[in-house]
C-alpha cells in the first residue's frame, strides 16, 4: 500500500482560457493539468470592432471554465498510481487583471442577468481594455492635485488598465450598468469567492495583490482611497466605496473554504482551504521560487518582473516602478512589480503583421539572427511599440528603428527587436538594483524563456546576469497551488510556509544562460547607445547629443563585421 | 514631296544599358528608338563576390552598344515618312559617371588588349564603384588640409565615386595596370571622341560637367588640381596630370566631328558635329526644359537635382550642394546639382529585402497607402538608408524609423518611407531657395515620375509645389539631341540657341500634381518633426529637444483618424 499523497490544485485564468493544475504537495510535480479554452467572442475576448480600446469578457466563461479544467485535470491525475481527489489539501486561484466584474447584491456577475447578458459593459472589464484611457488621465491628474502620495508608489501615473478608471467609465457611457451593479469584484477575488460560496460582495475576502497594485488601496491612508477623492471624480463613485471593501489581505488569509455546492461540482472535499487571488505573474513568481535576491520575469506577449524585500526594511518609492505593495506577492515581504508593455508582441507584430509570415518564418529568422554578432547589423531598436511600462511609465511612446542600410536583412530587424526588449529587461533591473533591491539570480518562466534560446542568450549577455529558466511550465497554477499549501499547513500535508513550501515545491530548469564576456562587452557599448536614446526621446534628458548615436554604430558594425 | 525633315541623335548610357533615340529637331518628337542591354557581367556590371563595393563595367559593351542601339533606332525611323538617315544634323552622347575608363596611348582602352581583358581593374570604374573610400577619405583630408578651395564647391567632402578616388586607387591596389594605362578618360567624354576618331587621348574633348563636378576642375585654379597637391597624394598622380587634359569645355564647344570609320558603321553622314558628353541628369535637365527658375528632378533609384542661374550673376557657394560648377549643364549658366543617395531603391529595399515581396506587393501597399492621410500613421523617417547626398553630405548616415506600434502595417511603413523621401526632397528645395536660387517650377523625369503618381501627390503636398513631369520619357538622349542640334545651327535645321532649341524640342506632359492645402498643412507639421530628427541625428543642432517628437507625432494621428 502506498502512503498517502497529498496534492494540491491550482487553477490560472490567462486572456484565452483558463488552466488548472495538480500538483504533488511533496515535490511539486504535475499529476494532472487541462486547458479550457474560453468558448464567447474573438478567443474568448469580445470585442467591438468600432472601439479597438475595447477588450470584455463573459464572467460564464470563468464558470464553465472553472468546471471543465478541474474536472479534466483531476481525471489525469486520477491515473497517477496514489492520488486520490479526497486527498487535495487545498485550492489556489490567479487570474489577469486589473479585471473588475460588475456584480449584484448576491455577488453574481451582471452579465449573468438576462436582461444584461448582452450589454459590454455588464462584462468583466478585462485587463487590456483600454477604453478609460481619459478617466485614467484625469485619476492622474486629480490625484497629483490632491493626493500625490496615492500615485507615488505606481510611477504618478494611474493606468487605463486600471480599476477606478475602468468604473468611472462605466459610469459614464453606461449609467444604468452602474446604477444596476451592486458593487464590483476583481477577477481575482471573484473565482475565489465563487468556490467559498461567498454571496454577498461585501464579505468577498479581497487580495491586496489587486487592492494595492491596481485599487489605490493602502494601509497608509486607511485602505481605499477617501470618499473626499472619489467625490471629485462623481459622488456616485465616493457612495460606490461604502459597498466595497474595508480590508484587503496577503496570502496568509484564507479566501474562504471550498462550498458544498463546488466540492460536489468538482468531486473535491467540501470545506479545504482556498487561496487568496493575486495576478496570474505574482503566483508565477511563487511558482518560479521567488525569494529576496531573485528576480523573476515573466517573458511572453509582455513581461512582468517580480521581486521582494523583507517588510522589516524600510524601502523608498523606486521611481519608475509600477507598484511596490506589502504582501502583494509574497507574505512579509514588499512586492515589487516592473515590467514591459510589449515583448513577443513585438516579434510576433514584425513577422506576421510587417513581413506577414508565419511560425516558419519566426524561426527562419532566429536561425539567421542567431549566426549574427552583437552589433554586427548597425541597428539600434527602442522597444516601445506598446508604450513604455517601466522605468518611464508612459503608454503613449512608440517605437524606433535606427541604423538601417538599402541592405539590413528581417533577421538583423528581428535580432535588434529582441535586443531592444532586452536593453528595456537591463533598464528594469538597473533600476531595481540601485535602489537597494537585491537582485543575485534571474530567473524566468513562461512560453519564450522556455522555447527561445537566442533570446535567453541575448539577455544574459546584454544584462551580464546567468539567466536561469523556472523549472515548471506552469509556474502561475503551480504558484497558486503552494499558497493553498501553505494555508492548508504541515499538518494536513501543507506547509508551515511560503519559503518551506517553495523549496519542495519549485525547481529551476538544468539549463542556464551564461553571459559570454566577449558578447557583453559589446552589449555595454550599444547598451550606452541605447540609454541615449531612451533618454532622449523619453524625456530624461532633454541635453542629449544624438550626432554620434548612428557612426557609433557604424564603427562597431565595421568591428563586429571584420570578426564575423 | 515632303519638305526635308532634320533630325539628331542622342545616346543615353545608363547603368544596365544604352538607349538611341532620333527625334524630329523641330518638334523633338521621337521618330525612332532602341535599347541595347550591355551583355558582360551582372545586368552589364562587373562585380566581385568578395567586395561589395567593387563595380565595374567592359568597355567592349559600349561599343558593340553603340553601333547597335543606333542602327536599330535608324532602322525604325526609317518607316517615319519623310525621315532619312542622310538629314541627320548631329548626336549627343550622355553617360553615368564619374565613370573612368584607363586608356592606351592611343585612346583605346586598357580593357580591350587582351593582356588586361580580365583585370577588373583594367576596365570602366562606373559610378557606384565604392572601393575607393579610403582614398576619397584622404584626399577630403588631405583637400582640407592644403586646398580648402578644391572641395568647397561640393560641400567639402570628396567622395569614393569621384575620378581621383579612384585613379589613385587603382595606383594602390593594381600598379601594374596604373602604369599600363597612357591616361584615364571619363566614359562621358570617351564616346564621343571614339565617334570623333580621335586616338590620341591629349585630344579628347573633356567635358566641364564630369570634369567640374568630379574631377576638381576649376578656372579659378587653372583646372585640375596642381601637382604640389596630387604629389601629396603619389608623385604617380602628379605625373598622370600632364597626361590628362588642361581645358574643359561646356556645351558650346563640340567634341568633335563623326568621323570615316564610325560614319560608315552608323549609316551616317560624315562630318555631323558631335556634342560634348555630359552626365545622364545634366543632358535629362536640358530634355526636361531647364532654364532659370526651374528645378529638374530626376526621380528613380536615386535623385539627382538641378538648377542653373546666369552665369552674369554672383553666385556663393551652397552649404551642402554637390556642386556648382559653370556651364555644367547650360552654357551661360552655373550648373547646381544636388541629390538623394536613395529613393525608389528605399522603397525596393522595403519590399524586396524587409518584406520578401515583388512588384505584385509594391501593388498593394501603394493601393493601402494611398487610403491614409498624412500622419494617420503616426510614423516619421529618415530617408537616409543610403546616407545623405544633400545637404548632410554624409554617406555614413542611416535609415530611422519612429512611430510604429503593434498595429502598424507594413503599406503604413511604405507610406512614410515615401514621405521621407519626399521631406528630403524639400530639405534641398529650401536649401537651394534660400541661397537666391529663384525656383518657381519643378518639373520632374524619370521612371518614377513618370508612374508613381503616390509618391509625386505627396511630393506636390510637402513641398507645397505644383510637379510637373517632363513630355519626353527619354529626357536624357533627348537633352543629348537637343545639344546637338545647337552646335549643328540654325542654317543646318537646328538651333542658334539652348533655350530656342527647348523651347521646340522639349514638352511638359498634360498631368501635373498640384498640392492639396489641407494636406499641405499637416505636412508642414510633420516636415517641422523631421527637421528635428534630421538636425539632431545629422549634428546640425546638438541641443534639440526629441521628448516631444512621439506626442506629437500622436496628436496628429488622432487628429487625423478622427478625419480618416
Amino acid at each position: 500500500m502506498l502512503n498517502a499523497m497529498f496534492t494540491a490544485l491550482g487553477v490560472d485564468y490567462g486572456t484565452n482560457s483558463v488552466r488548472a493544475l495538480v500538483v504533488d504537495c511533496a515535490t511539486g510535480e504535475e499529476l494532472g493539468t487541462a486547458v479550457f479554452d474560453y468558448p464567447s467572442g474573438n478567443q474568448g475576448v469580445l470585442l467591438d470592432k468600432n472601439d479597438h480600446n475595447l477588450a470584455r469578457q463573459n464572467p460564464a466563461d470563468y464558470l464553465i471554465g472553472l468546471e471543465k479544467s478541474i474536472r479534466a485535470a483531476l481525471e489525469q491525475a486520477s491515473r497517477k498510481p496514489g492520488f486520490s481527489a479526497s486527498e487535495i489539501i487545498g485550492i489556489g486561484v490567479d487570474t489577469t487583471g486589473s479585471s473588475p466584474i460588475p456584480v449584484d447584491a448576491r455577488n453574481v456577475p451582471l452579465a449573468h442577468d438576462p436582461k444584461w447578458s448582452k450589454n459590454l459593459s455588464a462584462q468583466c472589464w478585462l485587463w487590456k481594455d483600454h477604453t478609460s484611457y481619459q478617466e485614467a488621465a484625469e485619476i492622474t491628474r486629480l490625484a497629483a492635485k490632491h493626493r500625490p502620495n496615492y500615485i507615488a508608489k505606481c510611477g504618478n501615473i494611474y493606468s487605463s488598465e486600471w480599476f477606478w478608471s475602468k468604473i468611472w467609465h462605466c459610469l459614464k457611457v453606461a449609467p444604468d450598468v452602474f446604477d444596476a451593479a451592486y458593487s464590483w469584484v476583481e477577477f481575482s477575488d471573484y473565482i475565489p469567492s465563487v468556490l467559498a460560496g461567498v454571496t454577498d460582495p461585501k464579505k468577498v475576502v479581497r487580495g491586496i495583490c489587486a487592492a494595492g497594485h491596481k485599487g489605490l488601496y493602502c494601509d497608509e491612508w486607511n485602505g481605499l482611497p477617501d470618499k473626499e477623492f472619489l467625490t471629485l471624480l462623481d459622488p456616485k463613485m465616493a457612495a460606490l466605496r461604502d459597498r466595497l471593501y474595508e480590508k484587503a489581505h496577503d496570502a496568509t488569509v484564507p479566501a474562504g473554504t471550498l462550498c458544498a455546492e463546488w466540492a460536489k461540482k468538482l468531486g473535491l472535499p467540501e470545506g479545504i482551504p482556498i487561496a487568496i487571488g493575486e495576478f496570474d505573474v505574482h503566483y508565477g513568481a511563487i511558482g518560479s521560487g521567488i525569494e529576496e535576491g531573485v528576480l523573476v520575469k515573466a517573458i511572453g506577449t509582455s513581461t512582468c518582473d517580480c521581486a521582494v524585500v523583507s517588510a522589516d526594511k524600510k524601502i523608498a518609492d523606486i521611481p519608475g516602478i509600477c507598484g511596490i505593495v506589502k504582501g502583494a506577492i509574497l507574505p512579509g515581504f514588499y512586492g515589487i512589480e516592473a515590467g514591459q508593455s510589449a515583448v513577443g508582441d513585438i516579434f510576433k507584430w514584425f513577422v506576421e503583421v510587417v513581413c506577414q509570415g508565419d511560425a516558419g518564418m519566426h524561426a527562419q529568422f532566429s536561425r539567421e539572427a542567431e549566426a549574427l554578432l552583437p552589433g554586427q547589423s548597425g541597428l539600434l531598436a527602442l522597444d516601445w511599440n506598446n508604450g513604455n511600462r517601466t522605468v518611464l511609465v508612459d503608454p503613449r511612446l512608440t517605437g524606433l528603428l535606427l541604423g538601417q542600410t538599402l541592405y539590413t536583412t528581417p533577421a538583423e530587424i528581428y535580432r535588434a527587436l529582441i535586443e531592444a526588449t532586452a536593453f528595456g529587461a537591463r533598464a528594469i533591473i538597473e533600476r531595481i538594483a540601485e535602489h537597494d533591491v537585491p537582485i543575485t539570480r534571474v530567473v524566468c518562466c513562461g512560453g519564450i524563456a522556455e522555447k527561445n534560446g537566442l533570446l535567453m542568450q541575448i539577455y544574459a549577455d546584454v544584462t551580464g546576469r546567468t539567466m536561469q529558466v523556472s523549472g515548471s511550465s506552469q509556474a502561475c497554477a503551480l504558484g497558486a497551488a503552494v499558497a493553498a499549501t501553505v494555508l492548508a499547513g504541515e499538518a494536513r500535508g501543507g506547509y508551515k510556509s511560503f519559503p518551506e513550501a517553495q523549496r519542495k515545491m519549485t525547481t529551476i530548469k538544468e539549463i542556464s544562460y551564461r553571459p559570454d564576456p566577449v558578447r557583453q562587452k559589446v552589449y555595454d557599448q550599444l547598451y550606452g547607445l541605447y540609454r541615449q536614446l531612451h533618454d532622449a526621446f523619453g524625456g530624461v534628458s532633454s541635453q542629449v547629443n544624438l550626432k554620434h548615436v548612428m557612426k557609433d554604430l557604424i564603427r562597431l558594425k565595421e568591428e563586429q563585421n571584420r570578426k564575423g
